[in-house]
This record gives structure tokens, sequence and C-alpha cells, in this order.
């Protein structure tokens, strides 16, 4: 749908389920896994409750930041469900019926069963294109610089899928892990030096737990393979002298 | 800490690897699952990169929006690690030591074991009160509205809970949930209309998928028991109609 791949991405992620804790959060996951694997990082979650005024200034901030903004949630039948409304009112543009989805609803569930639910998940903002995936007759909508999507996983995902094509960057991203057997202190200044010397390549430490003993993991992310092993090795070699300094 | 709870709650998720898709977010279920059950509500979780403007920025709007503003990650000893500085910047104060944690490290440790790492973890913005928690020796920090705590998940849900008081609304909230055999399509104008009815309780339709049939949940949720029951007494029999009328 879009000519050049979106540099910059938010996902605006709408519903009082994740807020209150009912439901954890998945779209935004899948989202950030899918759009690394093809070379986009996103910059930015927000996740905001089923409330008007709300999800209009967050989408109209995020709208204006970033290259691209994808909404998940809220474009079902229920009363909860206002994101077509909001992405409308956010660009001063009325909800219409899509006659297209009018007519593909008629012709799957016939006349009798369009119910005002059903009509209700054919409407998108005047001047949106809809987002057409093989696991919902309902659209998702595209307009302006906004992708707006199912809440429903599988959903989300399709749609996600469908204009993926759109995101995808000149390279895809690579990610190598090193695990770490001690605590992140003893070698995060030599880590930092490091990553100084890399400033192409991404280095993060992630501390856990193995039973009480600290461990963790230094995680490496860039676009050029060979940039990420050269990493790699040199931090190998510093951890295996800490170990080494350990030891003695 | 704080001596009236807060009504208005931000969680600001400081991290790449959450934004890569590396790690699941787990920090904002937790505390947004926990807040609800003292009757605190989750009013916006934003999850922004590992860098300094950004975390400035936003830290600064959320702290301006919301009664409190709660941080997860970015406070470890790495290079990435840059929380406890933006949150200094972001109120304008410098980052100091705070002796009281080099001692109680300096106890642990050893003075020879003080790496830098371990005293970058003992810094606070001034004016910050330590948040100790007994899953680690680092503390996180309070300062005016704003709560700093770890990214790893045991510490960061320890760091909470000793501060929960905070957060504790005057009643619970408490969450039912129906199981529904239908398309929310069926259901949805109906269900609107008692929504309407009982403004004070929240009704939320989550659909899903029993197979190739439609089904989902109805969840409702509030603070007062008996008019949570009352609701689902009548979203009950609004449902059994249907099937009724399905079934004709």
């Amino acid at each position: 749908m879009n000519k050049t791949p979106h540099q910059t991405v938010a996902i605006l992620v709408i519903g009082n389920e994740v807020l209150s804790g009912r439901t954890r959060e998945a779209n935004a996951w899948f989202a950030a896994d899918t759009l690394f694997k093809v070379g986009c990082k996103l910059s930015e979650v927000a996740i905001v409750p089923d409330v008007h005024d709300i999800i209009v200034s967050t989408l109209k901030r995020l709208h204006h930041d970033y290259d691209a903004v994808i909404t998940s949630g809220g474009i079902g039948p229920t009363h909860d469900d206002i994101t077509m409304q909001c992405v409308a009112d956010s660009f001063d543009v009325p909800l219409l019926e899509h006659q297209d989805t009018i007519k593909l609803m008629t012709d799957f569930y016939g006349e009798a069963a369009l119910t005002e639910g059903r009509r209700r998940m054919a409407r998108l903002p005047q001047g949106a294109k809809p987002i057409i995936c093989e696991k919902s007759i309902a659209p998702g909508a595209f307009i302006h610089n906004v992708y707006v999507f199912a809440g429903v996983p599988h959903i989300f995902e399709s749609q996600l899928l469908a204009v993926l094509d759109d995101f995808k960057g000149d390279k895809a991203f690579i990610r190598q892990e090193i695990e770490v057997q001690m605590a992140e202190s003893k070698f995060a200044a030599d880590l930092g030096k490091i990553q100084t010397q890399y400033p192409h390549i991404e280095i993060g430490s992630y501390p856990g737990r193995c039973g009480n003993a600290p461990c963790g993991k230094i995680c490496i992310s860039g676009t050029e393979e060979n940039e990420i092993q050269e990493v790699m090795e040199v931090i190998l070699l510093m951890i295996k002298g800490k170990e080494t300094h350990e030891n003695q």
C-alpha cells in the first residue's frame, strides 16, 4: 500500500483488557518480532483504554511522530469497539459503510443475518483502503500512515502479514546471544567499551538467575552478519578473560 | 511513600529488547493485574527504546498527565542502563551516589568488589528515596510521582510489592467472565444497551475461536460484587434468549 518502507513505526494497542491485567499483550510482541526480522524496528508501543478522546489524542501524536502507526483492537461489533470511529475523528472524516464489504458479508452470511453489529464492522473512515486477510471478512483499514488491525491475535497477525511489504527494510536484522555465568557488574565497563567501538551494532545485556548464581545473556544485533560475528568473538574473549581472572 | 492513593497510573517500559521482539513484556502485565486487584487501574503503558531523549520526553509527558508513573528497566550496571540518569535529567537534578547503598554494597560484596558497575547501581537522582526490596541490593527510586523499578521481573515485582500501599484504592476491582458460544455480532446491540444501563460496571467482549465455531468471553468488572452479580444475570438471560431464538 505504501511505496517506500517505513523507517519508524509505533503500535497503538487499544484495550481495557490489557490495562486491567486480564489479557497479556500479544500483538505488539508479534509485530515487534515480525518487523525486526524484515529489517524494521518498532519505535514505540502505547497501550491505552477504550476511551475515545485518549485514543484520538494518542493516535494524533503517533501519526505525527512516526512514519507509520499500527493500531490493534477495538474493531469488532460491540459497544467497546470504537477504534474505527476514533481513526475517522482523528483525520476529521466521516465513517462510511464500505459497500464491497457489505456485499461480501451479504454473500457470506445472507441478507437476513446482516445485523447491526456486522454492519458496524463494515464501516471505514472515508478515504481508507480496506485491509483484507484470510482470517476475517470484516476488513482492517489503511488511511494516511495508519494501519488499523483487529485485536484478536490470529486476525491481527494475518492482517500484518498482508501488508508486511510496506515495512521491509533494505536488510533484515539479525540477533545473536551469548550466555554468561557471572554478574553483569563484572563485565559492564568492558562491554561498554566494545559498544563504543562498534556503534552500528546494538549490544544489550539482560541479567537473569541460574538458581542463586547470577547469569544472563548478552544480545548482539545488527544487519551485517560478519560484523555481528566479529563483535561476538570480541565479547567472548573479554568474558573468557574475566573467567580466567576469577579462577586465579 | 505517598499519602493519598494514586488514581491514575502509567507505566513506562524502557528496553530495546521489548521493541525488537526479543523479550515478551512481562512487568506491565504483572503491574496491571496486581494494581487492578488493589483497586487501581492502569491508564497507559508506554514502551520506548534505550534512548536518552525519548525516555526523558516520555517520562515528562507521563509525569504531567498522571498521578503516578512506574518505570521498568534500565537500572543495571551496563552501558544500556540509562534510566536513573534520564530520571535525574527529567527533573533537572544531578545523579548522586547514595551513601547508604554504597555501605550496604561494601558490607555485602567487600570493598575490592565495589566495581564501577556496582557504583553505577548505587546512584540516585538527588532528592529521590531509595526503594528497597528483598531481591536486590541496588535500590529502585521514588522521586516526585515517579517510581523507578528494575526490568528483571522478579526484582520489578518485589519493588512494586514494597510500595503497593501507595496504589491501594478504596475498593478492590473484581472481575467475572461469561463464556459465550456464538458470534459477538449476534448480541452486540443488546450488550451495548446493558452497558448503558449499568455505567459503573465495565463490560467487555472478547471473541475467540472454538475450532471453527465462534465463541468468546464477556468480562464484567467493577468494585461492587452485588452489582456485578446483577449484571451477570441480566447478560446470561439475554444470551439464553439468543440461544433459544437460534434453535427455533
